[in-house]
Parts: structure tokens; sequence; C-alpha cells
């Protein structure tokens, strides 16, 4: 327990209170063989509203995190541009700034429940989900500097980590809503995050937005790297790949009750939240089931509806105390539905990690207490 | 420097880089006589967006930070009700809940500078505000479930720590936004922002926001306490006193460049920003003068604009090097326009201590250095 008895300066940046120490970022430790490359999740069962405190954004390392000095940190503009460019922070803090709520979303999110109900708690199952504010200048103030030539049509981000993270990104996307951002939720970046730059690419999967970002090379087609080719693609039925699938597809999770948050008070009033977002647009609607999908009933969104953004969404109900099958259902903006499991396993198989957006059900016993369970 | 090269699971709860270790709340060692009840600044010049990061929210405490625990934290409802209520916890998150962006400023922010320019910096001149989403359930909720009788008129929220903070509130505030917060950006509330429970009172005095929440007595009468007899109330030149000056007036404040924040860039492109709020509902406009008030320019809003909350405002300019003296002005939704300290003085004098919200001024010398100055 933390000694908060002296006054205000026991603590000159706070901390939550020791009652909260449950309240952790939590790893799957079978998942990978070296914490260098590995991941954590973000307690969704434990927090409310639409903001990720900047602490508990969950983490993906492709060779962990960069330390990298800001002073020293430089972005180099290259290519396929009239002036190549190398800005310092304080070079980039002299553009026009843009403040934005977007999800990040990691496309392997949900990805180990395609063969199944695996992981008992939505921390661990759509734990790969964080929704700040970002503070950053649009990408196209830079571009524009470095005066990009018109047989240009790819951008590629590098990352000043081990891995020297690359991805390619049209153009278009880059012109039209990417940031360079150095804050989250009014601070500067968290080291995790890519302190001191990362790129922002908005609805888009979170291994794109890369960390540590040192260099942007404007290019004529994508560079076909590591990362969009042996990873982050799909890999169907038939054996044949899908490439480029960049937007993260409509999707929501019932956060409470779930595995790691039951029902403890018994039956009445009972309180069902969770959350939705999609890469296309805002939720429109969200639908809950308390009967595996047989019966829906419309969720109340409440905290805004930003795009690209998490949605929080309620459904109070009184609990009989007998079992339910929890279920929600997202509506985009776009006109998107969020499809079954069953409906996404029949048309890409169950060969794919990635972008895995199917309804998620929850058994709730008459104990109060919830499993991760398919229904068919 | 914090080491991160061990991969995700070295922190749980992230926090800052090392680098960024001057980013944090500060005192001004001389306000207050003890520390258990004093006050420390946020580091306005630091941030950007409309989030302020739990970690960096000013706090205020009248006798230190009460350590409560959660599961034996009871809320009760009495007074002019038709059945006395205790609440645990539990039975507070089994009501509908809300999610609001609101700002929080101590009456007393800028209260040090009603006789003049005193604080070389908007954290300490400005830093007793900050703005973070609440999770809660609106009080009237609660009320509802007492019954409130016919005669009833005043709410009085009382705080569990040693001062046993009391304010009185009007019945039709407590009834129309007031939320019982439990979360703040997502999170657990912080132990010094009220842990578990607090108070929200959208747009009024912080000091009314009672913390440690543990009853809230209906009546029919003000109370008269302390703190808003002897505190909280504005001395006025003919030695008469205002009462019940709630709520807080339309307020901006440039942050950078500012007293900490100087130009270190030299000549050409600059960034100005600063934040704008008002307890009366929306900020319409800020204007930006780099002359001390002669000439005025329309500055960019950016990042949203919400009800009661923080907004941010950007004027970007090219600076040529000789001296400027900035200042910001705000218009609210409801037609205030946020005054000279001058026309503040003059209808209100200089004893007060509460509800200064005239416009500042910065010294821009041609160095760059940046000094808390006053204009006639």
């Amino acid at each position: 327990m933390q000694d908060l008895g002296d006054g205000v300066d026991a603590r000159p940046y706070g901390m939550p209170s020791g009652h909260e120490a449950h309240v952790v970022r939590r790893d799957v430790p079978w998942l990978t063989a070296d914490p260098v490359s590995s991941v954590n999740f973000t307690p969704l069962h434990e927090l409310d509203g639409i903001i990720t405190p900047n602490g508990l954004c969950f983490e993906r390392h492709h060779a962990g995190v960069a330390e990298v000095d800001p002073a020293r940190h430089r972005l180099m503009i290259n290519g396929l541009v009239d002036t190549p460019l190398v800005f310092t922070m304080e070079d980039i803090k002299r553009f026009p700034r843009e403040n934005r709520l977007y999800f990040l979303e990691c496309a392997a999110n949900s990805g180990m429940e395609w063969r199944g109900a695996q992981l008992n708690g939505c921390q661990f199952t759509h734990g790969m989900v964080h929704c700040v504010m970002y503070t950053g200048v649009p990408l196209r103030h830079l571009l524009n500097e470095a005066g990009v030539r018109t047989n240009a049509r790819w951008i590629m981000p590098e990352g000043a980590d081990a891995s020297a993270m690359t991805r390619s990104i049209p153009l278009k996307k880059a012109m039209d809503d990417c940031l360079v951002a150095f804050a989250m939720n009014g601070e500067a970046l968290r080291p995790e995050q890519g302190y001191p730059l990362r790129i922002v690419v908005p609805g888009w999967e979170g291994n794109m937005w890369v960390k540590w970002l040192r260099r942007i090379e404007v290019g004529d087609a994508p560079w076909h790297h590591r990362e969009e080719t042996s990873k982050y693609t799909d890999l169907m039925e038939n054996g044949k790949a899908r490439r480029f699938t960049w937007e993260m597809d409509v999707k929501s999770v019932i956060t409470n009750p779930s595995p790691q948050a039951p029902i403890t008070h018994g039956k009445g009033h009972t309180v069902l939240t969770g959350l939705a977002w999609s890469g296309r647009g805002t939720v429109e609607r969200v639908d809950v089931s308390l009967d595996g999908g047989r019966n829906w009933r419309p969720a109340r969104i409440d905290g805004g509806s930003h795009p690209m953004a998490l949605h929080r969404f309620y459904h109070e109900f009184d609990w009989d105390g007998s079992p339910l099958l929890l279920q929600s259902r997202a509506v985009d903006s776009d006109g998107h539905v969020q499809p079954t499991k069953k409906a996404l396993r029949a048309v890409r198989g169950e060969n794919s990690i990635y972008h895995n957006n199917g309804i998620q059900t929850w058994h709730v016993r008459a104990g109060g207490e919830v499993e991760n369970v398919e229904v068919s």
C-alpha cells in the first residue's frame, strides 16, 4: 500500500490506488517463445468509458522496446521526393497539430479464437485494442514539405527498434488522415507505444502504426517486406493468402459480465457493458442477446461516437438468475454487420490468425460465473 | 532511467519515459503552511490535446488524501427522503452509467494573480484545472431510489477525509447533471481524486466536487458550512462578499509559449497553443493577440468541443524575432467574453482569491524567453 498521508508531494506523478493492483496488463506465457517479441493485453473488463489510460494500453513488440533520446531522435523523409528532409522533434512540433481519438487494434486480436473458444477472459480474447487521444502533425504537411513526386504511390514508415519495423501504406491514406504523433492522452507517447514518435494510421491494423518512427520512404510500389508477406496476411482454406487487408472490421465484445468479471450480486438489476469499434467509421448500433443470438435488444451507446474510436455500450436488465448466453453484434456507419464466427469460418476457413471479428459468446452460469463458449 | 529492454512484462502498469521525468505536478512551497492542506499544479505547458492524464491531474486537499478500502466503503443518502439508503460500491454500479468529459477547476485557480503578476509559469497561474472523462451514475437515479420529499431544495455531499468536506448544492443541479463517479479516463478514480467515489458537479467550482464521497444529505436550505462562508466566497471592495458563485467563468490561457516553455527555435514557423473552458457550456471562439490586446486573430479550436470541458486552441504564425505580448480571449456559448484583469478588478476589487478569469499576458523577449506581465 502506498503512503499517501504525507501531503500532495508524495507522488509528483500519480499512480492508482493499491486496491487496484490487480488492474494490469497481462500476458499469455505460452503465446510466444521469447518475451522480447511478445504481447500483453489491456484489462478491458476493469475499464469503463472509451479512453484507455496510458499505463494500461496493451503492448506488442517485435524486438523489445526501443530506448530513444528525443533530443537525438530524427525523422527522415526520402525516396520519391523533391527534397529529402531530416526533422528533429522540435522541427515537427512547428507544423500545425491535430488531436484525434482513435482505437488501435492488433490484426491478431482474437486470433487464438479462430479454431474455437480458447481463452477465458475478454482481456485475452479481445485485449489487443486500446483507444487514446493522439496529438500529432498530419503526415501530409511533412510530405508536402519534402515535395512528393508525381509517380509516388506508396510510403514506407520505418521504426528505430531492433526489428526496424516497416510496412507499405498507400500514399492516398498517408495524405488523407495519417498523423505523425508525439502525444497520447495529453502527454508524451509512452516508451512501449513508440516514444517519442509513431505513425497513426486510423482504422487500420496496429502493425502499420510504426513506433519509434525514424524514416518514411516514398515509392511507386509496395515493398513486400516480411510483415506484409509471411506475417499479417490471411491464409485461406484453399492455401492462398489474402493480402493488404488493412482495415479493421466492425467488432464488439461484452466486457462485463465476462469470465474475469462474473456476476457477484445475484439476481436483479444488472449492468451489461462492452466496447464496439470499426475501422470504417463510427459504430451506428450495437445489439445484445442474452440467449445466444435468438433474440436481440438494442444497446445504449454512451460517451460519444467518434470515427475509428472505441464506442461504449450498455444494456441494463433484470437478471432472473438463470443461465445466459451473452452476445453483442455491432453495425458500422459503412453498413457492415459483425458476423457470427460460423459465418466467418465459412468464408475464411480456420487457418488464419488475423482479422477475427466474429461475435463472442459468454456463458453465464446460474451462480454468476462466466466462461468462453461457442454456440452453433 | 527505467529498464525496458527485457520484454513486455517489465511494467504491468506502464509509466512515462525517463526522459519525461520533468513532467510532473509541482507545488508552490510558500503557498500553504502545511503540506497536509495544500495544492499542486498540472503541468499545462507540457501537455497537449484536451485530456489530462490521471497521473498529472492537480491535487487540492484540505486534510490530506483519505485511504479508503472500496470493499468497506459506503454511500449514505439521508435527510428529506422517503427511505434513507446505504449503498455499497457494487450497489452503485448496478445503476445506469454515463461517460462525460468535464474540466474541473479550483475556484482559487489564478487566485494569486488578483494583485498583479506573481508566478512565472502557466502551471502555477492556471494549473489548478484538469479535464478527464468520468464514468458514473447520474445522481438523480440514487436520489429517486431514496425518494426525494417535495420540500427538498438542496443536497449536501460529505467526504470521508479528515476534513469531512461538505458543500451545499441546489437540488436542481443535483437532479440535472451531477454524477456519482467511480472512474476517470477509463480506470478507477485516483486516490487523490476521491477513490473510490466522488461527486461530479459539471462546470462548477472544484471544491464542490466532494471526494471520498460517503454521504449525501437532502435538505430544504443550504447548510452555510465553513467552505461556503469563510472560504469560497468572494470578498468585494466594499467589504461585502459574493456567495454561491458556483459557475466557473469563461477563461483561457496560452500554454506555449509561456515562461516554462520559451521559444527555443528562433525566428520562423511558431505554434502557439492553449486551453479554453467555460462552466456555462462550450467555448465558441478563442482570439489571440501578439501585441497585448491591440489586434486580435481567431485561433483554431481542435480536438472536439464538449460542454464544460477543456478546449484546445492553436495559432500558427511566423515569428520575426521581435518581442511579443501574448494574450488569449475566450467567448462561450452563453455569450460571455473573457474580461481583462483591469475590467475584472474594476468590478470586484483586489481582495478576492477566487474566480479570477482575467486575460493572461505573456511577454516574449527577443531571445525567446517568456515572463508573466500585466499590460495596462
